[in-house]
């Protein structure tokens, strides 16, 4: 069986716990250590969030903090979507694990420098950590397996233009778009498919360990943030980065030239992605980035639910 | 029957030509006028065009010329769509009918003013003579029914973020998606949609006018612009702006937020349409573009081979 | 004696009176018309107040309304340097003269257009009108003599990097910098130095005119407005471009490449003025623009105080 | 008698060359490293150039590599100033002492986290390895006595509006600027004054060692760089920072509220300077920098020939 080792960059957040739990709990993914980043809330509470869900898996692998704000940008979290720990939902416990001492863009470009070249760098919260590192060890690139990452898209989330991620830390996207690392990007345009269907809440459900009720209660929560008082049904979005390392045959994927807009205005943090020249004008730039246009949802959730059921 | 007042402003062009016969030939419309402006081709290629036009069609409108350049930037034309005439294909001649005198930006204030407020602006290229309208005469938005405009979009056909009509001039088209006018805008990936099909091509083939074979030339060559060598069939943008003033069913349409890039850079042009926050964010702005979505092509179609086959 | 015809284009304001009135006392000026449009005050105040300046000094020449906002900023005024009403000081009175019917840019199209080439346009204002003559009109600049503006600069007076004028209007003020019109520009670091000295407000107290008067409560308000409270006299900027005409050895001038920024943020409507390339790198760009740097300011007041006493 | 210590960064070249030698040789500077970044010249350039320097002196510091590329620009030298080895001039040696490991914001996390905060930081080159210290270590500004550093000003000298050192690296600028360090600005305008006099450049050429001999040769190519074939006279801009920290009264200094512009386009990489509003408008932010704005020239080269002529 083919198993990817994987090093996770996010900023948890309830999709970045689902990331988490279908990483750990999937036999083809061989999670190293979780990197957080400011960005859904704080640094210091996407810490605390990555140790609780360490307990509740009883996994012991390093959780390294990294940047607490953005590289030009004044930090702006999502407690309108994740609630002001970024956790809400469940009962938060004091964590028994404890993170590493280490900085995140240190500890990146360590593991990667003594890598094979075999370990997947999955981003799925703001790039500021990740073009740190870049920066300061620009031959990481030549170690980096591929980034997975979720950010960017067709449309905006938190702008007209921009979804979160890139938003939150637009210069960091930049360097990692441009830079020679190998790329699949899953953007808002595709992680919005990864609803929780009634059906796969139900489940979640009737999984009677501790960690499923802490992800059933997250994602009660979460159900009612943005959409509160819709029919919208919330969306698993970082997931979809672990779940294409697990089967990259439950998306549909294609190359293009993607670049990001680091222009303040209404377009700021805006992933642009070249989708018609790629298939007319000889003049168009060559394709960067590998990205994911279709998802089949009932592959990732008998992904995700056996993932979550590993843990008593 | 209902029967709309049409100012057609646009920059012929083979798929303005074929909105024009549309409007011309469709008993629903009501063509007072073509005013023209640089875009496709140059202004006097664009007046050029417009009068053979006129002439195949023995149509006597006014056919009155606008700007020469957009606000601040170079003109650009797109010759590798249209040939370097703007209406490559058939044979050209020299037509009987003659442009007015008058600028279109003065003929638009003048005819909107002196107007009911019924009269619909379609608006098929560069925004440029109507943001000048504008501009000398705020007053205009009062009494214009609707501009119902090709351009912006979801994604770009002449960089990777912008739609070619706002790229050439994004200033206008600021100004006018910023005017109190009523809007309904057909961007390039629904306008797209709006292909000669292979049985549709036979149809035209077989219309036996001189404007039928005219038409069937433009086409020809048409399908061998951007498309040379591939499977990628032309389409008629500019024409699903009458299509949708004949019968707005065709179409389906949502409201939303739409602004346009005026920064130079790589988003420079783009429209910023706030496909998510409508749903989402209570701070959202508020819609002021009525956005077409879905196209019925079938019926398009049907309206499009009836017009043509009005002129013998 | 060398007369210039002149078409006084501005947003009156204080200084722009002193302007108007240099070019109506100075027997080598010949004012042709007053233009106006938005900027230190609404439109609708610039007019007032220009006719009340015709009116104190007899004067029957046209006074034209032009833009009431910038081509696509919302209008910006400075009330806090010249009031609401763009002209706090004196007492007001209504004008026994009237504004034309006509719309400034349709006048200057007109005007210049019929004219030998031999008229001078002063513009001491946001530039919309001029922008918009020339986008209606391109040949305007074959018929200009030269536009002689007060605008932009070496540093900002109404953001770190903007000078007012500019910055009200940067799109037009981008397309006549663009424009193939002569250029004589006076940017705010230079026209700041054309202050009202102890002596010159003296002597303005001393004539014994309803002008006079009028001027002199103008000033007396004028040095209270920005820099109330403090020893920084108050500035005639917009005399500068009439002073310039009458003998333009007052001022040093030297030719540079200026481009205006339209890029909103921190330096929207800033002018760059490539001071430096010039003499070094030969990839410079060529001077587009004579711009003032020095002026003798003995000289400038002799010529004002001289243009006020001819009314009495 | 007071002592600074310094750590300085730069990118030698001919000015950076000189400010190392004002350091070394005046006794009220404590030189404590180099470390050096892309920006005249390539990394590798500016390491070899500045052991040759540390060779000539015979001074054993430590000279630390740091970024070899600005955080998302492309990197873009200075040839037709400094030559392409940066050090074009005398004639090149293999230096005998050799670079650290270490990198050089590594190196200045742990040397200013482990200070008492008494080590005053100067910075003359592209900022990317203090903004790349400053994003690892925030708390890096507790501990920098304060960044005297030569870049940006009222003009610019590489585009119109942008200064080199800032140009390179807009975003690293951005970052400092917006650090709470204590900052010291030595803009292009300011240290264009520090000219090589031809009486200067007389001494220099008296001064019979290794060391003078290398400073004559660099100085008399530097003299033929941008100004080949006019009469204007080399700058030593970088040893501006130097001077001030060994004799604050050399200069005449004022506090502004300074921005970086990170906005591609022709205003990319400017420093803004608040230079207006701080006497009128109560709006005007608050002042972030120091700015040099005068400069004593006969002071500054007593300073520096005596520095030169202490090294045998």
């Amino acid at each position: 069986m083919r198993v990817e080792k994987v090093i996770y960059d996010g900023d948890p957040g309830h999709d970045d716990a689902m990331a988490i739990i279908m990483a750990a709990g999937d036999p083809h993914i061989d999670l190293l250590a979780v990197t957080t980043v400011a960005g859904n809330t704080t640094l210091e509470n996407t810490i605390k969030n990555a140790l609780m869900i360490m307990d509740l898996m009883k996994l012991d692998i390093p959780v390294v903090p990294g940047c607490a704000k953005p590289l030009l940008k004044k930090l702006q979290t999502a407690p309108m979507v994740h609630g002001q720990s970024g956790f809400e939902g469940p009962e938060h416990f004091v964590p028994l694990r404890q993170a590493s001492k280490e900085h995140a863009a240190d500890f990146l470009i360590r593991t990667f420098m003594e890598s094979d070249g075999d370990i997947n760098l999955v981003a799925a919260g703001p790039l500021t950590n990740i073009a740190l590192a870049m920066t300061r060890e620009p031959g990481i690139c030549d170690k980096v397996k591929q980034i997975v990452f979720m950010g960017g898209g067709r449309y905006g989330n938190i702008t007209g233009a921009a979804e979160f991620n890139f938003w939150v830390d637009p210069e960091a996207a930049k360097i990692v778009i441009d830079s020679k690392c190998k790329k699949v990007m899953f953007g808002w345009d595709l992680t919005e498919k990864a609803i929780v269907t009634p059906e796969a809440f139900t489940k979640i459900s009737e999984i009677d360990s501790r960690l499923g009720r802490f992800v059933r209660d997250l994602i009660e929560f979460y159900a009612l943030g943005p959409a509160k008082g819709t029919e919208i049904l919330p969306t698993i979005n970082d997931a979809c980065c672990i779940a294409y390392l697990i089967n990259p045959e439950i998306f549909e994927t294609s190359d293009y030239f993607v670049d990001v807009v680091t222009t303040p205005g209404i377009s700021y943090g805006m992933s642009v992605i070249d989708y018609y020249r790629m298939n007319t004008w000889d003049m168009s730039p060559q394709p960067n980035v590998t990205v994911a246009e279709e998802l089949d949802l009932d592959l990732f959730w008998e992904i995700m639910l056996n993932a979550i059921e590993v843990f008593d």
